[in-house]
């Protein structure tokens, strides 16, 4: 007999089917019992009236691994309207032990840290679950749209022999006694590559040791880059930056909505354009209207993002704000200057219901700026060496962006900790699972 | 006007277009000249006439990266048939020294350590690039044909607490005064998460601290990793993996056909079945056919792959083979006993032209059966404990593979050394590029 998912069940009424899946939860009643079997994708009712079945399922721990073959009938009381009778249940494997929280109710009732703790059994949680389908759809949709692009998926190392971004917060790791990195982000190569297929993307882990313990820090997570030359300027990075957004909430429509409708979450509408605002502009902004001068600062304070979150949606009907020409001196040094304002940068930060989400912009691309931007830092270019090789030979102007996986999940479902959006989260304290 | 690029020429015949790419190479004849521009794609050829723009040219160095305005004309003699003929040629930017090596030559006349130190220039030499067009293909065909069996991409911690397969050949990190490692494999998690979505793949760096220096081994790799649950031995495992290896050549044929047939590369056909030999059967035959005696090995002998290859090819016609049933004592502790024949494994290797390429079989399931298979080779649980905590709760039967990316590439190719199937790879000497 084929075995189908749950979600199929709709389609075979009134034929008998075949589902594998976990003991979700067994409630008996007096005089019938609900098996509810949860597949990889929902959940099933499954009406069991024999006793002796009842009694055998009720010896077994949820989560035991039970094959059921059945009836698939409509039934209006049952939840999405079908039901499964007159089973046969087959334990494929059962639990040992019963799970650390209960699976059923319609959230774990524990503390985070337990939850993680226990990730190889809380993750099977309905709820817990659902974060990582957003995440599978919304990595999918980040490369189909790229792909259509004509942009080239890269790997490029996680293992490095210079710090990518600056000298503070990386791993050290023992190299055959050699001193080497894990790669901060895959900024160096993707710029180099960009001299080869002119437009590239990656997907992959980036690790940042950075001793903060906050609901917005993970020392490991997943980047999504993007890097592409014969760019305008920054703003060619923008529209492919909106373009890419787009196709990373169709996608979550497209394959996830169920998982977006159980956290209740809300799919944001990209507008045609969305809106930008210089970084000086908007601090002037804040001033006029709220009396808060921070024109002096470098980069936005939290509130003052969320001030201009409000801001876009009130004047532009927009959950998205770009702030474009954040100060030179808070950007890397890989950063391309306003032509006309050289104290400020081409370079964008995407907000997101008043939240930074995406960072990008236009790169340095002649070989002599490099060894400016280098010495105005006092960086030297010698470890840098056989990156700025790529800068000798004819590279275009260009520039990139990296989304945040986990934190572009975490906060398209308004979860309070991104650790809630990584499978096994690592953090100051936390090694395993 | 519109860029296109150098691939779409023949829908402009009679048009002026743009293309946008780098000074390949300037031919100097007696009353032509040929600039060919190279970009993420092909080559164009350009015709140059104009004296002054011919000197202008001249003393660009290769690799400049140029903007060229012209009439596309159909021209028999020109490569392709078509040409650009009275170019408008903008340098977007000049290279400021001669590459290290001809990029305009079949192929670059150096050692490989030279290109690979030159990497950010070595890599858009066409053949060099070509490598890496298929691998974007291939994990796009990986993908592709998962995401149709309902597979969920995952994305697992690549610090770890604890080694995955073994205490050796793992790279030690200082993770904020911890010891912590680097994951030789996505093993554990993906089978955890077999719990949660029953069928998981993941596309991602591991990191293998083997000490040799072969063309065979690179120290971090991409692995192409698939886990599934509810399987009825390792022969459901087979079945998928037989439907990826298809799905990923057909993307190599779909997308990368100029790149393959610029290698002088033949794709394989996949058999509906890929034959199957049992280990203790092919060790056997072998012994029958050429009296070399291995009967006692716990793993088969390079040469014997190849032998087996041969016979694969002879007698069923077909590049791919799979090896059943390696005996338990060389295999990890994960996995599972053939239950008919306890000192041979339900695992499988594919080799593909006589070289193992593939790794795969069923796990154990059962909790207990993990303390026994710990205690019987003198592991201890404790380290692992979070990963035994998934098999207390009903873990179904499951198993799965994995893929090196480069080694499928390497070898589709027929790459001598695995390390032109890298961007930048690493090895025990090599840290950068």
């Amino acid at each position: 007999m084929k075995r189908i998912w749950t979600t199929e069940l709709a389609q075979h009424t009134g034929q008998r089917i075949r589902l594998l899946g976990w003991l979700h939860r067994l409630r008996r009643l007096s005089n019938v019992s609900f098996l509810i079997l949860r597949d990889a994708k929902a959940l099933a009712q499954v009406v069991v009236e024999e006793p002796a079945l009842v009694e055998r399922l009720a010896q077994l721990h949820h989560e035991s691994a039970l094959a059921v073959e059945g009836l698939v009938v409509a039934e209006p009381q049952a939840p999405g309207g079908i039901e499964i009778r007159a089973p046969r249940v087959e334990v494929v494997s059962a639990a040992s032990a019963p799970p650390p929280f209960d699976l059923f109710r319609p959230s774990i009732k524990a503390q985070l840290p337990t939850i993680l703790d226990h990730a190889p059994v809380a993750l099977r949680h309905p709820r817990q679950r659902a974060m990582f389908r957003i995440s599978s759809a919304a990595t999918a949709g980040f490369r189909q749209t790229l792909r259509g692009l004509d942009f080239v998926e890269i790997h490029t190392p996680k293992i490095v022999g210079a710090a990518t971004e600056s000298g503070a917060n990386v791993f050290a790791i023992d190299y055959f006694g050699r001193s080497a990195y894990l790669a901060q982000s895959p900024q160096l190569y993707k710029q180099i590559m960009v001299g080869v297929f002119e437009r590239v993307f990656e997907v992959g882990p980036v690790f940042r040791a950075e001793p903060h313990d906050t609901p917005r820090h993970l020392n490991e997570y997943v980047s999504l880059d993007v890097e592409m030359g014969f760019i305008h300027d920054h703003r060619t990075v923008m529209d492919v930056l909106t373009w890419v957004i787009r196709g990373m909430i169709e996608a979550a429509r497209d394959e996830a909505s169920d998982a977006i409708s159980l956290l209740g979450a809300t799919l944001p509408d990209v507008p045609p354009e969305i809106p930008s605002i210089h970084f000086a502009e908007a601090l002037e902004m804040i001033y006029q209207e709220t009396g808060q001068d921070a024109r002096r600062e470098p980069d936005l304070a939290p509130e003052h993002e969320r001030w201009l979150g409000e801001w876009a949606q009130k004047s532009h009907g927009s959950d998205f704000l770009f702030v474009v020409g954040y100060p030179m001196v808070k950007r890397p040094f890989y950063t391309h200057p306003d032509p006309r304002r050289p104290a400020y940068s081409n370079s964008f930060d995407l907000l997101f219901r008043g939240l930074e989400l995406v960072t990008g912009g236009q790169r340095l691309h002649r070989h002599e700026d490099y060894l400016s931007a280098l010495a105005s830092r006092g960086m030297s270019a010698d470890p840098l060496r056989w990156y700025l090789e790529a800068f000798e030979h004819g590279m275009p102007p260009h520039g990139g962006f990296a989304v945040g996986l986990e934190r572009w999940v975490a906060r398209l479902v308004e979860a309070p900790n991104i650790r809630e959006a990584a499978l096994f989260p690592r953090d100051l304290n936390r090694l395993a699972p």
